[in-house]
């Protein structure tokens, strides 16, 4: 994104951005990240291929920063500052919100089917896996390490706590009940996550 | 699998049957679920395709006996019986051998490789997915729901724990963090999941 025109090109090369991201989403969702092309990303945004190639390396590149602008959209949709988990005081509370944010964005066709359609190339091609990871994932991991971290500091959890394994006692078993359909994805479902992640399955 | 032949005639076809496995597991591996074929299969494991055609009734069928078959082994190797996760009585220790053991597992290319290339089409179709989940998951998540029973029963879990939300605090991190190769699989890794999972991550 190099360009620095007028207003008017500007607003056109905005345009155009965007219109290329959603082609980019919903050609990966309809046919899967293998058969998306270039070519098939500029027909569909109605731009030429060239303009892609001038503002992007790659398809991984293109479709990268198409899903982190939905990923954007999604978070302020739901009135995430996006910037960090808040911090109430109540863990708890917190991580509630956030699992039940997360929840209405996975039941949420927008999200969810080009999500799946990266993921499932992330899987398999250990080379995007890692550009996702990276990009994508790892600052939204960071943001309940983060959390989590500013708790540990005040005793409200373990004080030896791994942080990247305690991060995935929430984000796991929702991405796995998502990722392969194995069960209802609700808010009370998300509420049971947080109780057992930070009070474990022992008797009370 | 109708053959019921002279004992020669059974060799060949159990011969054949593994062979047929093998290419199956090796060619979803190199080149994914889509781009594997009956024919390709049947040209690799040096059968007619009418012999697969007449065993298997689709590309799914054959692929979904074929892991079925490589986790039954994989389960063999590491001296599962298969039928249920052990009982001594001690709940920690038991997972944490299991766990162990699928650790071992999916570090295990001949297991990772084709199971990688199952998950990430299941991850998109979500019919695959079904059958992959019924036939082979649930199966499996059901060892660990009877084994967290037996320790309900006792008193030695909360006594209103919902077993599926459960046993996803044990599979939902390790197989997130096996997808998308977000941290090590190691052994202490599979202990921290078993403590974090039963005692949470609230202080002690």
């Amino acid at each position: 994104m190099a360009d620095n025109k007028s207003p008017d090109a500007s607003r056109r090369s905005e345009r155009s951005r965007r219109a290329i991201f959603e082609a980019a989403l919903a050609l990966v969702g309809e046919v899967g990240y293998q058969k998306t092309t270039i070519e098939g990303i500029a027909a569909r945004a109605g731009v030429g291929k060239q303009t892609i190639y001038r503002w992007w390396p790659s398809r991984a590149a293109v479709l990268l920063d198409a899903y982190s602008d939905l990923a954007d959209q999604a978070a302020a949709a739901v009135g995430e500052v996006g910037a960090a988990i808040p911090d109430t005081g109540d863990l708890a509370a917190d991580l509630r919100l956030v699992l039940r944010a997360t929840v209405d964005e996975l039941v949420d066709p927008t999200y969810d089917v080009p999500t799946r359609a990266l993921t499932a190339e992330g899987v398999v091609d250990a080379e995007l896996c890692a550009q996702y990871v990276e990009r994508l994932l790892r600052p939204s991991l960071k943001l309940y390490a983060d959390r989590l971290a500013a708790s540990r500091e005040r005793g409200e959890v373990r004080a030896d706590l791994d942080l990247e394994t305690a991060v995935e006692m929430f984000t796991g078993p929702l991405s796995g009940r998502w990722l392969m359909r194995t069960g209802p994805l609700t808010h009370a479902y998300a509420d049971r996550l947080v109780d057992y992640a930070l009070n474990g399955l022992a008797p009370r």
